[in-house]
């Protein structure tokens, strides 16, 4: 049985389990999954090739000799909270689920790619995982691919992980390797990774350019969320309760979350845990003494941007990005 | 099949394999286990008695709904490396397996016990294990207990944990609830943890003044080690290869890892990855291109207190905190 909610089977689609979230990591057996085709063959090998000096193939035993780098990472679909939105948008019917974080190990990628000399008019580095089909409003078979921006492609945080919660990866989130590009939707982080192409050109792919765009501007960062993991159901009345859970941005170290317990008329600061990591989620808590009656809690989080996360559902024509912060209806008895 | 290496298979003593480690976690079934009795059946609550103002016990449920926290935690057992002293010293025959880290959630236990109301004479917090039996030093039976002195028991990192890598602990771990107390040897994070007694005079039981002593010294932070878990076998000459491990202190954050690959006669540096966190070990690496030949690799830590890992076997009656740096022959062909 799947620990996770399944929003579709074929291909994979599968929500964590909030309300089973205990700490920062999520087992590698609960981490949500997106995926857009089934499940391709693991790849042997990564070839790197475009505007490099020696385009060649790079074997995971050569990866592992490199210098390796872990971090824990909050990865997040763009279309979480998307089945909220009324009426629906087109896309996956994902809860808050969408999200998850797990320690990768892997090497950076500017590690990997200054081996291979970038020619200097290389703009945009174009990752092609090893799975493809042929999504309707294209109507050929493609790969799943993405490019990065030079400059967010050599960041230091950037991982070609081979490891996931200190084993192998696992099939369903890419292996035996896949990228991880903390802070950003998880579109970014493409699994299955076969190739790596540097490019001169900004790359105009469906998944980069029909897909994961809100209007025109593409989706990078996640925006500010908070979640409530506990409580979801009854509790008793005059009892103290802890309410818990997590806050994550993208954009910016989390600064506040806020709780609500009648329905955003009035908010409480929540007390945060000290970060752990600068790219994974933090968590949050509030104690609450409820009389007895049905109450609204709403979280909301603020990041270093300023940032303070909506109230409202966000309209977007796909459905992405809708982080509005969504009431859970308590029952105290 | 157990994916650790089984030192003793009842009670349950097992390495974890560090030729398989990867990133700072360690999944739980590879996570080293030290047990001093059969496996107890789970105790159902923790009872909380001694000095308090109401003795009680207290659910798991009720623990849940306390805020949590999460660390990352490096546990050694105090034993590891004993099995490199000549004559043997008794106890389990650890080779330096005996590490390993996870993520830990629970209630600080200052946060339970506050709420107990300890007495102003209380000096020392007893935890009691559900795991009994009848050590032939001992002849009678008893429970795996161990003190900590008041001021370590109500410092912020002590866990009362129930949640190991995002999920519950696993029964060889302690399920359903242990104490961890990061940056001591293993044997103060109690296992199957069924009481906690404020204790008004220094507890003198058989775990705490027989065994994890050195001398009349009592055994607390973990000494300063480096451990090399790649290369462990022949690599090829003239190839660049990662030479790559972990380095942990329970005193002190490490602060250096030199290498050597001539048996000690000559160091260098190695580079340290940014701590993850401050009681979880820390990886490093360095480049090396051997030339063919047979060579001894040794890598040395030394931490924030200035300690310097040693290089000959430390020679304890018991065989506790053997923390020498251990060669590794490597042959390049």
């Amino acid at each position: 049985m799947d620990e996770r909610v399944i929003i579709s089977r074929e291909p994979l689609n599968a929500e964590t389990r909030l309300e089973l979230q205990d700490g920062l990591i999520t087992p590698a057996g609960r981490h949500y999954v997106r995926s857009h085709f089934p499940f391709p063959n693991p790849p042997e090998h990564i070839v790197i090739s475009g505007s490099v000096r020696t385009a060649r193939s790079v074997s995971f035993a050569e990866l592992r000799a490199l210098p390796a780098r872990s971090a824990l990472v909050t990865l997040e679909c763009a279309g979480n909270g998307r089945s909220f939105l009324r009426p629906p948008a087109p896309g996956e019917q994902w809860g808050l689920g969408a999200v998850s974080t797990a320690e990768w190990t892997g090497v950076p990628l500017h590690r990997l790619l200054e081996t291979y000399g970038l020619s200097g008019a290389v703009v945009e580095i174009l990752f092609r995982g090893a799975d493809s089909g042929t999504p309707p409003d294209v109507g050929s078979r493609i790969a799943f691919e993405r490019s990065l921006p030079l400059s967010r492609a050599l960041a230091d945080d950037v991982l070609i992980a081979y490891a996931m919660n200190g084993a192998p990866i696992p099939r369903e989130h890419g292996a035996p390797v896949r990228l991880v590009v903390p802070t950003w939707y998880g579109m970014a982080s493409v699994k299955w990774l076969a190739e790596i192409v540097a490019l001169e050109m900004p790359f105009r792919g469906f998944y980069q350019t029909d897909r994961y765009v809100s209007g025109a501007t593409p989706l990078r960062a996640m925006k500010p969320r908070a979640v409530i993991v506990a409580p979801l159901e009854a509790v008793r009345a005059g009892a103290v309760t802890g309410v818990r859970g997590y806050a994550w941005s993208g954009q910016g170290a989390i600064t506040r979350v806020e709780l609500s317990t009648d329905g955003g008329a009035s908010w409480h600061d929540a007390q945060l845990d000290p970060p752990a990591a600068p790219a994974a989620w933090r968590q949050w808590h509030r104690e609450w003494t409820p009389s007895a009656g049905a109450f609204e809690l709403v979280a909301r989080a603020t990041d270093a941007t300023g940032e303070v996360q909506g109230l409202e559902n966000r309209r977007d024509p796909l459905g992405y990005a809708n982080n509005a912060a969504q009431p859970v209806r308590v029952d105290a008895r």
